[in-house]
């Protein structure tokens, strides 16, 4: 007979659906009536304040301020951009009429526009139109920009947080004077990313360059941070773009240099989005549900009274009242642990449950017996259920912080381990064809290619439904032939199935 | 000959552009290519992360917590409440097609969408539809969230801030199983906002209800604080609805309560936006520029240096660095003082005057012969520009904290003398059309009126170009003769023009 479960189906009975169910259980988000759209539930959206806190702070300290741009984009900002256009402009959202007028208690469409608009999928157009009228000399220079907005992209496939029609992100937009400095400001906010995905997400990266095919339109460079999914496929989690002087041309980002010449600017792009917590869940979760690293968890500490009676009642909740005020102590980033007192009306089983299946970190029961010895039972969501541990109060108070560090560190090498157990280096073609064609093969292949496969290759990709995931920055170096066409000096790339 | 000003023209030669003017010296914000749309550039944005800041934290003091719902709501939606159509859905964008392609190098349209939808003017439609699935029980009541998001309303006379097509704001949505707890709900939430206004914004409101004509559609009571502009008109600052069960039927919102009777919730709604930020300049600012009260400041504090040399240079400059870190102490909110060291290649006048022009509460000028003295010369924004008081070190680190206060109570008590002097009581339909009728007339009105009037009168309102604002809570119980009707029983009601 198999081990119950809190979440049916399993990850091993069936990945997507277990996705959906701990999601659901945790109460993170749900479907809406509008086509591909989410609902963020309060217990979701906190843990998107979380991150947006913290990466915020992050962005500051790298000399960024915020900005708000338009959410409509005239049409023509699009057509500007010819490779933007071909890569982004397909399927988006399109306002054609600004007024609805009643008939027969229907809502009909009307005044038509001039020009239509579409919801921006992303603003490197309406943003460059600001900054050619901002930039005149190279003292405007640099623009280091952030907004934190909804975008939409009109998907056909959609599941919650890792692909919505809309979703919320931020999007860096930097316009530099020189090449150098556009690139340095590329490789920089990447490392923002990797550090946030690591030390913050406790989710281990691969941070490395797209390959041409896989770079975002109109980028020379797209560098991108890709974790491991549980099932073995890639998430592209956060992308940094260096955009050249593409977009500085059809925006007409000039300004007058130091040498008095007329010079386009060199502009930057980056952004991660509300896809970071599909990413966390499908990091750490387990078939009980939710598992959320310390640093990001809405509160970090749950305490569950355990009484009989109403004079039980009374002395309980009073020390789970105290441990709670104790608890109030600096914890990480300037904020202080979080605990919440579960005192409802449910058993004290249900309770503990409902903290396993929303991945609260640290579940602290305290019955009577606990506060005749001054101790609390103690379980830790990345240990197994019934792993239970006593603990003085002192002890729980003095140690809380340390507790949730290790936390914290035991999830990052969990899913460390698993990222470098399922990454394989393959020498052949054959290798990376037989590991690929195999269904119970999982993971990320890692060989020598060329970084511009034919039409031939490219197919084979598809067919395999693999994609180049990217150049990581740690092999950079290490050269040899490509696997596909045997062209010396080609670097290593990760290929995988995707989201 | 008239005084020498930074902004052109003044208030009192035209009110309307010196507001633009102050807007733009200030850098707060600009009109976009995108009709009706504003781009809030990063100075203006810092004091709406500020404004949001604190109110999110009122918020969640009061039991609320954050989610995010769709940007794009079906017709159908809308549809359903019929006052909330006839007075929200006539001007709105309509997204129609969810597809572009490319003919001959231009964009069309295509896909067209079998429900077309609006970008959300407010959300009362479509969370009504989440709460209608997630309240089965009086156990799933009170629902208290809220949302920070953009939205839109197709406006044909636009003005930064004070009335934008799109605009960020916040918007509360509560369900309830009574009235009263609706209601209180609807009391509590304006009674934050007044106090924000007032403590923070040092903007003095009159916080009341709304007359019967100037609800939020679909609402049965609006509450509103209205500000008072220099120029004597009033501005909407928030409202707090309480809706009755008109949202709960429309939307289906029905509970199972203690008594096993299937009843309809009680819902409110309520909201403030960036229009806060318009009022804010508006209330404080003169002909000099923006005034900022301390509290929402990007940065409380610039200091000058002022040097002749290298030598000099180096030894003014590692002072301010000195002070700027001494001065980085507690201040307001959790948050500390923030000083800006302004060392641009700039004459110190030019220095001088930015900081004025941009509404820095305190401005500290640091030469040689100050530095001999262990003193600054201190300037404060509240204070005329020649006004200049020279302090030691010490004085300056050890009083800033209190010199700020000072400032915000300042800007604070001059708004209110300006509220209750243009706040004229009278006593019969005459006089007030003699007032509002004379050019040089501005501010409130407050007389007896029913607030019902009837059509004869709301012509009259409209001839005068005013408007009913709201029943002060402060005169509450102070009843009589309507002055147009000659109605007993009537409350003090506020006329004005408004924006």
């Amino acid at each position: 007979m198999s081990k119950k479960t809190a979440i049916n189906p399993t990850r091993e009975q069936n990945y997507p659906e277990w996705y959906q169910q701990v999601i659901h259980t945790a109460n993170l988000a749900e479907n809406s009536p509008v086509r591909g759209c989410m609902i963020i539930k309060p217990y979701g959206y906190t843990i998107w304040e979380n991150m947006q806190r913290i990466l915020d702070q992050e962005f500051k300290k790298t000399g960024h301020v915020n900005a708000y741009f338009p959410l409509l984009i005239p049409l023509s900002y699009i057509e500007k951009e010819a490779e933007h256009v071909s890569g982004f402009a397909k399927e988006c959202a399109v306002v054609t009429h600004h007024r609805l007028e009643e008939k027969d208690g229907k809502l009909i469409p009307e005044g038509k526009l001039e020009e239509p608009y579409v919801i921006r999928p992303t603003s490197e157009t309406i943003i460059g139109e600001s900054y050619s009228r901002w930039v005149q000399s190279y003292r405007d220079l640099p623009i280091l920009i952030n907004q934190w907005a909804n975008v939409m992209r009109w998907e056909m496939r959609t599941r919650m947080f890792l692909r919505t029609s809309e979703f919320l992100w931020q999007e860096g937009h930097t316009a530099h004077a020189t090449k150098e400095e556009a690139i340095e400001e590329t490789h920089k906010m990447l490392k923002v990313y990797e550090e946030f995905a690591e030390n913050v997400m406790a989710m281990p990266v691969i941070a490395g360059e797209k390959t041409a095919d896989e770079r975002f339109p109109g980028a020379l460079q797209t560098f991108t941070i890709e974790a491991m999914m549980q099932d073995g496929k890639a998430l592209q989690s956060g992308t940094s773009h260096f955009l050249g002087q593409n977009f500085a041309k059809a925006s007409d980002i000039k300004f007058s240099d130091k040498d008095g010449e007329l010079k386009y600017a060199w502009t930057t792009s980056w952004g991660v989005s509300t896809r970071l917590i599909g990413g966390l869940i499908m990091t750490h979760s387990d078939d009980n549900g939710l598992v959320l690293p310390p640093k990001l968890a809405p509160h970090q500490i749950v305490i569950i009274p355990i009484y009989k009676n109403n004079a039980e009642k009374e002395e309980i909740l009073a020390k789970c009242k105290e441990l709670q005020a104790a608890l109030n102590i600096e914890y990480y980033n300037h904020s202080n642990i979080t605990v919440k007192i579960d005192d409802r009306d449910l058993t004290s089983g249900e309770r503990t449950w409902q903290a396993i299946k929303t991945g609260v970190p640290i579940r602290i029961e305290l019955g009577p017996r606990d506060l005749a010895k001054k101790q609390v039972c103690m379980t830790r969501r990345d240990k197994e259920p019934k792993d239970k541990e006593f603990i003085s109060f002192d002890d729980l108070i003095n140690n809380a912080s340390n507790i949730l560090d290790d936390i914290q560190n035991s999830l990052f090498n969990k899913a460390k381990a698993f990222l470098d157990k399922n990454t394989h280096h393959v020498e052949s073609l054959d290798e990376l064809k037989k590991f690929f064609k195999k269904d119970s093969s999982s993971g990320f292949v890692c060989c020598y290619s060329t970084n511009e496969l034919e039409e031939e290759h490219l197919e084979l990709l598809k067919k395999l439904k693999i994609s180049a995931r990217c150049i990581p920055n740690k092999y950079k170096k290490d050269l040899g032939n490509c696997i596909f066409t045997n062209k010396p000096n080609c670097n290593k790339i990760i290929f995988a199935k995707a989201y």
